[in-house]
């Protein structure tokens, strides 16, 4: 059967095509049982697995104008990605739930599957996807589980391990992601505040990167058993901005976080306030050699009044993003 | 904090309130590391795990005028462990992607945990929920993934195995759910075809045992392990009716597989065309004594110009519901 054009809408074909022409885009899995049975099995180091699911939804997380197939497919494995690495575990698949309008076109869904490869490819090597589901949708929905794998001898690296005199560090960009959303916001929307094509020309190097970073951030996978091997205490993946993800570590672990300001680079209030770069904040016992990538933004301190100071002071503000107060319902 | 009333939209509450209530309905879990980091770790026989994704769509896959929030919750659970069954292995964890429109009543929301949970409990006792993830969409969308343990010493069962010469063999219902679904479609919309709440009252009790069948399938999943401890060489879940799947498990194993009409019931139509029931298709060595709830129904032979026959004829007609071609769009 020769492949469908690339504008023919999923909704004229028949299930198998469109699973057929993701699994060619996806390459082979070398899981004990792959894709096309009922479940997937998975070899793993050891008896432990690591599970993560997290879901990118047209509206309130994407505008199609603004992101790729493949920008998408990439996003959603890296988000995932990041859940795993934060646990100190090595990712080790992928599973996609897939819900589309009938009227997507077999080339989005080919560019998507493309992506989450890449990303695998990219970000995490030896990691693939090993299955998933196809379903319409009036809305699409891409949903993603990872699992990974503990390194044998390792434990998992919690948001609660936190002890004062331990170091704060990062590993990744912070406020990247929200600056490239800021561009996006304010100089690719038409009047009504519909969302238009990305035009990389008018922007500046710069621009263009920090774009990069919200459409297809690139988090740190290696650098999360990295930490845990150089003995991290605690450690999450920062999603919702360094003020909150920051205060649910201090919560988790019963410390004070302290940032130092001066730490967060020039644009200090983007990367206190700025989500979705998902950057691996952990902490380290003092005098650690910190692993390649990380560096200190701060100390851990006795539990105070407030879980979360910037250079000493309490920092009170919501910060990040919460899909439920926050999205305005719009999409394109 | 009091709990909110439950028609309290999730929309007007913080994420964090919405996943209190969801976490308070499932109990608690017994993984090394539950919900409320990065990720969970669970604890395997071995270091094979079983994975599995399944989602249900508001619209192509259920009606909320039929469907209550604790029929949907167990239906996506009982979906996903048939799936793990299906493997011969035993699930041990559900990961639940939760996509809700604004106007979800937080009450909804708490049934639907709460069918999770008593799926799990009634049929598969020791899996729980063990991690998810929270977002708005415009359509309602329930994405699990299941995670299963096989048992050490047994290998996973697959589509692959059947031999000329097994038994072909079901266990669970056949038919029934379709049974439900042509009762809800006949009996339960309104004259635009619009769904309409099911008034139970005016059924008899085998209607309302079909209804139930649809709305809230109760697949064997002990079974799934033990016919793999009884030796099944082939096994899958009948999920988009027995034509269909059967059709695949053949062509999979190279194989034909002749189902024996007499062995389906007086509505034997439907159970060789009806989906969603769930039941666990599989094939013995000749002369296996057949597991508790195993029942014949055919024989597999050689591979021939079709991989189905019922009556020892070609079965040819397409079977089951492909949610491209067939989904017409209807929601309510």
């Amino acid at each position: 059967m020769p492949d469908a054009a690339p504008a023919t809408p999923v909704g004229s074909l028949s299930e198998e095509a469109v699973l057929a022409a993701i699994l060619e885009c996806l390459g082979p899995s070398d899981s004990l049982v792959g894709p096309g049975d009922d479940a997937a099995v998975l070899q793993l180091a050891d008896a432990r697995v690591v599970v993560t699911t997290d879901t990118l939804i047209h509206g309130p997380d994407f505008r199609l104008a603004w992101s790729s197939g493949r920008d998408l497919g990439a996003k959603a494995a890296a988000v995932n990605l990041a859940d795993v690495a934060a646990m100190g575990a090595r990712p080790v698949a992928l599973f996609v739930a897939l819900a589309m309008p009938p009227e997507t076109t077999i080339g989005f869904v080919r560019e998507l599957a493309t992506g989450l490869r890449e990303a695998c490819d990219e970000l995490a090597p030896g990691c693939r996807v090993a299955g998933g589901d196809l379903t319409s949708s009036d809305t699409l929905t891409i949903a993603v589980t990872a699992i990974g794998e503990m390194e044998p001898g390792h434990s998992p690296v919690l948001r609660s391990g936190a002890r004062p005199g331990d170091i704060l560090a990062i590993c990744g960009e912070v406020g990247l992601a929200a600056a490239g959303l800021d561009i996006l916001f304010e100089r690719f929307r038409d009047e009504d505040g519909q969302a238009v094509a990305v035009d990389a020309g008018i922007l500046t190097a710069p621009e263009r990167t920090a774009v990069a970073g919200q459409l297809r951030p690139r988090p740190p996978i290696g650098s999360g058993a990295a930490a845990a091997r150089a003995g991290a205490t605690a450690m999450m993946d920062v999603s919702d901005g360094l003020v909150r993800d920051a205060r649910r570590l201090a919560r988790a672990s019963g410390v004070t976080l302290d940032i130092a300001r001066l730490a967060l680079g020039p644009d200090s209030d983007r990367a206190l306030r700025g989500g979705e770069d998902h950057a691996l904040l952990a902490t380290f016992p003092a005098n650690t050699i910190l692993p390649a990538g990380f560096r200190a933004i701060g100390s851990v301190g006795a539990a105070g009044p407030d879980p979360l100071t910037v250079d000493g002071l309490p920092e009170r503000s919501a910060g990040g993003w919460d899909p439920y107060r926050d999205w305005d319902g719009a999409g394109g």
